[in-house]
């Protein structure tokens, strides 16, 4: 069975929406980033991953797969007939790929990821002014769109609601992007999602840490 | 013919690498990141990309694709025989995307970006003592490999190369890690990659601007 490393409402809440999305069993280990270690009695997660950064996505021969981009890519590929990634080849992962790539190192790395581990140097001036000019970026390709890529959900709109969510504790508001608003209502309203982060959000409230 | 907007030294860098291994001709088009100009009289870079950001490859359709991890992979894909990236569906493809998106997101957004774009505002401490850990994964994993995925070069040891010329003008000196001080020996010793490079550093030279 796959296993996934992840720490409540952080960037691992794509992953296990992906999971769901595509119907596959999993079981989840529980991370304190802070002090990289694993709840669920495993100790150290450094042994899990030199990174020490979730997710963490452990394949049925033991290997261990981490970044976003490619545990998501991993997943949807597990269930094609489930549509959460376009065939390779197609014009349209090369789309999946450069929205995985834009949310993981625009949003993520260059915004979300100081406000929530710098935020108490006064370096995050440069990096709160860029992000209104980043989410001007999928503001507009969704204006008119349902989908950041093609005309279902795929992994990338999991990635993207997640980066969303992490906007209003980040003292950012969405409301000034109306077509990200309803995006995020819309991606929201999936039973799936729903479900995903009801559960990711009990076990923050049970042991306080940092998301992002 | 494919085009290429590229900024001398800038990740694009990857993408001209990448473009040379293949053989494909390209046409190439020098943008200035500090400005959002074209330098060939193309005028405006925000009507060529909303990003304003290198890479920008102008697909044979006339699509605009962004975004390292996607442009990389989009130019390795239309010459398979080269053998830039594993095929899709092979473990070693996810691998890719893996290290396409740590130095992506892990490398360039969260050490080189900060470091060139907000070098004068004091908000460097954290990001600089964070990049020793960051770059202890590749140190690892290149200790005894030659290449960062399976055994010859892909796009992401292009993309990996970049991010590492350019540790020296960040201040961080990469003789911290052997392993990569001999990889980027390794990778330098590749002609299209000492050829790319001596290109965009007499472009640098002639017209200064931020690289990363």
């Amino acid at each position: 069975m796959l296993q996934l490393y992840f720490s409540p409402m952080a960037c691992s809440l794509a992953s296990r929406i992906a999971l769901m999305e595509s119907g596959l069993d999993a079981r989840y280990h529980q991370v304190h980033l802070a002090t990289k270690t694993v709840a669920d009695g495993d100790g150290d997660f450094r042994d899990i991953s030199l990174k020490g950064a979730v997710p963490v996505l452990v394949l049925e021969n033991g290997e261990r797969l981490t970044e976003c981009a490619a545990v998501l890519q991993y997943i949807a590929d597990l269930k094609p007939e489930r549509g959460l990634a376009p065939r390779p080849g197609d014009l349209d992962r090369y789309r999946l790929q450069e929205w995985l790539s834009f949310v993981g190192a625009e949003i993520h790395k260059a915004f979300l990821f100081p406000t929530f581990w710098y935020k108490d140097d006064g370096s995050l001036a440069k990096p709160r002014a860029r992000i209104l000019q980043t989410l001007s970026v999928p503001s507009a390709h969704l204006a008119d769109r349902e989908f950041l890529v093609g005309r279902s959900f795929t992994v990338a709109d999991a990635h993207l609601t997640w980066a969303l969510l992490l906007l209003r504790p980040a003292g950012v508001d969405i409301a000034q992007w109306p077509s990200l608003a309803r995006y995020l209502e819309r991606m929201q309203a999936r039973p799936v999602v729903r479900e995903a982060i009801a559960t990711e959000m009990v076990l923050r409230k049970a042991v306080p840490v940092n998301a992002a």
